[in-house]
């Protein structure tokens, strides 16, 4: 299952992080953006490519040291089917430098329309017989509102293309506990959405321990995430909130098993506005990148026991 | 608000229902396909631009007898950003044509970035000045499991621009009730959820009583539909379930007012289709269309009372 190929990049970069690539137009230095704005007007066209540019240069950056990205859909989509054509290729660059890509895209659906979903991100598209990757990426964020009829199709791709899932549980929002912290009985909603990933992950095991059911927990909740980390030992969280949202590393480490695994720790804005808040030449955004990739990793690492697979 | 523009659009052609145009590429007629195979090859852009063909003939014949399309992105993505593209013509040759275009996304998300998907989907996209419409629906499905921060986004744009969107309530599926059926306290977790509708939906009333904030039930639960009726007086349903999922017209009628408004029902494959029951020539595809949409409103107003603004 596909995590495990996630763990296998985490080890071997010694860095539980993924860069979250969610990036506006206002996050992309001037330079970029001029050069396609003379190129294609003031058009979606022009921000997509600007965008790609501005993803490829963070990539070329950070690929030796980050196991993964995570593409955020709503950034694409917000330039039209251009933006999206940008992820696609972003998607692809990333694959091919050795990165793990998680697209954030919070899919769901039932029956049939999930599985739509389940083979444009994670599986292969059939025209008249020939298999097409359409999005091509290595796992997915899914939402599980609606209950198995939305995960089972996600599954069979997961077994047939080595992929993995991460389900809402408790999302790092303020207001996520408006439904997720209710009380059914006496286990919270978010609790019960937890519950289900165990047992969706039960019959898809990875080699170290964990199914490719994996959850999103935010760093905002650090008490959660101790108490998620305990009762899901089969589900590998991704944990967005550090950095931007407030979630702090010391926090983070709630999410973490006795091997330094388990999780993996996302910074968007953090690391693409990097130049930004360095104030540096523009022309160095990605340098800026793969400093602050850096300095995120070695404050995570240090409130873990050192990561292997031992 | 939005569902003013879709309420009288149904008063004007008397017709609660709403065409999903999800189209897997075994939807299309092969006459179709043949043509954009021969001229594309076997690629996502030959799928892509038959669906597109095949939209534009049933948009073409169900436009004056059927207020509103549908189109599930889950289908267009499965044809990768070609796919995208087709998604982005459809709703824009729809609404060229007057129809009300419903976003079947259930996008969802927090804060900056929920934004992005309702500027994708429902508002306008700031490129250095210029403001673009990247999608450009009427309204759009959302999932409201991470609550108010996922949900404010999208109200902005609904009041900005007059659009409005659909939350799920109760989804038509077999394992809907594994999460939304669980009790808090007293009330399932489907009835929380209509409240928050009601509640989002507030300030943001249309002139016929309902928000711009809507409610997805399904038509395969007749009596939740029933019970959401009574509990959600100003929050406007979309019905999916009828006809493929085994939902009937007695049973969604429980989900209309005493004006026989108050909700819109769904169908994709029953109108796509048609041509494949009725064992038509398959260039007859588009009026066979016509002919079920004709067939699914007779059937859905012979159990609702005269459908009127007053």
């Amino acid at each position: 299952m596909s995590f495990d190929r996630l763990i296998e990049r985490i080890v071997q970069t010694q860095n539980p992080s993924v860069v979250g690539l969610d990036p506006k137009l206002e996050y992309v230095p001037d330079f970029i953006i001029k050069k396609k704005v003379k190129k294609y007007g003031k058009t979606l066209k022009a921000a997509s490519k600007a965008i790609l540019e501005f993803n490829k240069c963070i990539i070329d950056e950070i690929h030796d040291i980050c196991p993964a990205i995570k593409p955020q859909a709503a950034y694409y989509e917000m330039y039209g089917y251009e933006g999206v054509k940008t992820l696609y290729k972003t998607i692809q660059y990333a694959k091919e430098k050795g990165m793990f890509v998680m697209t954030d895209g919070k899919r769901n659906d039932i029956g049939a329309t999930m599985e739509a979903y389940a083979t444009a991100h994670l599986g292969l598209t059939d025209v008249c017989g020939e298999e097409i990757s359409a999005f091509g990426a290595d796992a997915l964020t899914v939402n599980g509102y609606l209950g198995t009829d939305g995960i089972a199709p996600l599954l069979e791709k997961c077994k047939a293309y080595d992929k993995g899932i991460f389900v809402l549980v408790k999302t790092s929002n303020k207001s996520s506990g408006e439904l997720q912290d209710l009380k059914i009985g006496k286990k919270t909603v978010y609790a019960t959405m937890g519950e289900l990933c165990e047992g969706w992950g039960e019959d898809y095991m990875g080699k170290y321990g964990y199914s490719c059911v994996g959850a999103v927990v935010g760093a905002t909740y650090p008490e959660q995430l101790a108490e998620m980390r305990k009762a899901l030992p089969h589900t590998f969280f991704l944990v967005p909130g550090y950095g931007a949202q407030g979630g702090g590393a010391e926090g983070v480490a709630k999410g973490f098993d006795e091997n330094g695994l388990g999780a993996i720790v996302n910074s968007s804005r953090g690391v693409m506005c990097a130049y930004k808040k360095e104030e540096c030449d523009e022309h160095d955004f990605a340098k800026a990148a793969r400093r602050e990739v850096i300095r995120m990793k070695e404050d995570i690492i240090s409130y873990l026991p050192k990561i292997s697979l031992d």
